[in-house]
């Protein structure tokens, strides 16, 4: 069921190594399909030499796993949460790629220093707060993706324009249209993070580039009058 | 038509990858034809992997296309405006490379700290300044190869001698006699780029290296007496 | 003899170079036997290049060779200490990896800024002293092991639950289950050690991550109640 | 003529790419026979790609070219006159890899932080003074050599004991008892240089290694008593 979901989320999971995004198996990518509220996503702890297509678990809205014989990744409730609140997003990946996660791990949001992340992400990067112990035995991984969706809201970020957000202490959560749209902004985001790292060495006073600058390049690449790439009419 | 310019121009652009300077698609290489007036320049927002030979854009220096069946890139314009008035450069080249970007995002000329930068640059590659929001209006990527060109003039930097700017919260561009030696040019701008960076942070008071010295290196590889290399009598 | 247990630690010590752990030879895998009581370890100052499964040396816990045509690693009285002191491992690597090694130099102990670290050290991995003049004197390497137990010990950590040390202004001793788990051991102590270099760069003032953070990932893959994988009970 | 000599020196000096210790031309390496009093080294400015074992050019100790259908590098004369001064040595290589050269561009000797760096070099590598705008003049690479020389000699360091030095806003020279010997030791500089870039990041007030156990690992693998490899009576 669902063959080509599943083949699909086994590419996308596949990119992670490829692009130097994970060690071991610190990371998952899933994809949804929408008709059925089912997405696929890597089963949790197996290494991606050994992983398959036919090893994806499949699991519903509710959390339940409706095929596998392994099981899923162990942060699926928060892909779950992901899912629900955002209605127009297609994957979600989780890495503990290195320069995202050391931003998470300082508790800072990533300042949009230049149009390489301006071209993404409409704003800072924002670095979500830890959870409450209160919040982690209540179920971590479920509020995990409750404390993101919320923090989005509260911030009044718009999770299209910002499609990657930082957990504290833990590591970056990126979405997208499917699997490799998602990894997509894994990749950017490590790449940003990067810059803006020694960004901020070469100039600790550095401030972040100007609004409509910002403005120029998310707009030359996003919405109605895009010019960028090979869309729309030539 | 062009044919030979066209491949040369690909293989230009796939040494973007091999050199680590780009990740997806940020990145572009032209070469002009002088006699022609023409250049060939990567279609926007084509993968490496898939781009073929074919693919590359006609374009005049008025900014129209001659041939091709893809958009040319992005940054079309600025190209343009570098050819039309650095009449001794054959090569252009914008990447998004992670030192240099971080520079650029920072603001700030990267010093000649020594002699792998004094080899090549003759002085100190300059951060040039953000557009105004009215400049970027008016014609956001024409206005970047005006800035270039203004500034290294308003500088007083000679375009063969300095052959790689910085463009404020952007990234670099370079150039130099063809689409190969521009990117020759952009491998060396990253590594500059990185040693300076862990220059500073080595010894935070570091003085640029002795003039005397950087001439030396210059010429030693450029000019009437240079010695580097198998080029004139031996 | 033990020809199996040759091999796994032949395969165990070929990982390092794969995961970048060391340069020339500058690190070494032994695993033990606890039945007999005899451990295999790498020759000492043999290329990996040039390493076979028979090139393993055969130790037992007095520190002598019992079987190989090589001396063994210099290293191996260390790995002796530890496999006496520490029952339940099975497998001891020392390493020159670069991040870990850079923190051994500072004399500080890795702080567990995140889930990276907690899903895999309990509490921060610890620095411990440089040995005197005279407990160099009096046998280097067996004083190594001698100071790696008593440390432990003196610190309260339990050597299974943190399974990783710095030897101040010399590098990391990890070890584990057997062979390859140890190495795995010293992968996540690079990753950890260079997320945490570049987390206090990026906020110079950062806290550890919260105590009851750090137990649920700890306890998340570890113990009676861990999730995560594919162990236990479906 | 001495064909053996220049398939070595022509291995010696794929090393550098395989390490990743040059960026295009900007490394060469040398190896001397003794006998003869001729060297081999790689010509000026030819493309690692394309390099072949009888590139090599063979030139005598008044630095004149015996035989080569290329120029020698430019560096020669340095290389001419280190193999003058120091009769132990018999290979020579200058590169300009990354952290060593950005610690020769910070003007700082690279302080010895631990027994990775106790294990080859005995003592600080030093960064030698800027040659003056008089010594340049006169002869910048032959200068270049005699510093390297004269400093040793005023700093009381051993040439054998310390097998490399930072020429200030330049980059380091390496030597050995031959070609391979000598990359080796380049390879070890660089290692050593960007461990101890690090090393200073963690911690800002971070003293060197205490010289008993300088003294220990140095003598471990060096002299009469070292009991490091597969060298002496088993």
């Amino acid at each position: 069921m669902l063959e080509k979901l599943k083949e699909r989320v086994y590419e996308a999971n596949m990119l992670l190594p490829k692009y130097n995004l994970v060690t071991f198996t610190w990371g998952n990518v899933s994809e949804i399909d929408r008709e059925t509220g089912i997405f696929a996503i890597k089963p949790s702890g197996v290494d991606y030499d050994l992983l398959k297509p036919e090893d994806m678990v499949l699991v519903d809205l509710s959390g339940n796993v409706v095929e596998g014989h392994y099981r899923p990744s162990s942060d699926t409730a928060t892909h779950v949460e992901l899912y629900k609140a955002f209605p127009k997003i297609g994957g979600v990946v989780h890495t503990h790629s290195s320069y995202a996660t050391s931003w998470a791990q300082s508790g800072r949001d990533i300042p949009c220093y230049g149009t390489t992340h301006a071209d993404y992400y409409y704003g800072p990067v924002p670095c979500l707060r830890c959870l409450t112990a209160e919040e982690i035995d209540a179920g971590y991984e479920e509020n995990t993706g409750h404390l993101i969706v919320n923090e989005f809201a509260r911030l009044g970020i718009d999770y299209e324009a910002v499609s990657a957000t930082l957990c504290k202490n833990h590591g970056p959560f990126c979405w997208g249209k499917n699997g490799v749209d998602a990894v997509h902004s894994a990749v950017v985001l490590e790449e940003v993070a990067k810059m803006a790292f020694r960004c901020e060495l070469i100039n600790p006073k550095v401030a972040p580039a100007p609004q409509f600058l910002q403005d120029k390049h998310y707009y030359r690449k996003h919405g109605a009058n895009a010019y960028y790439g090979q869309g729309g009419a030539k």
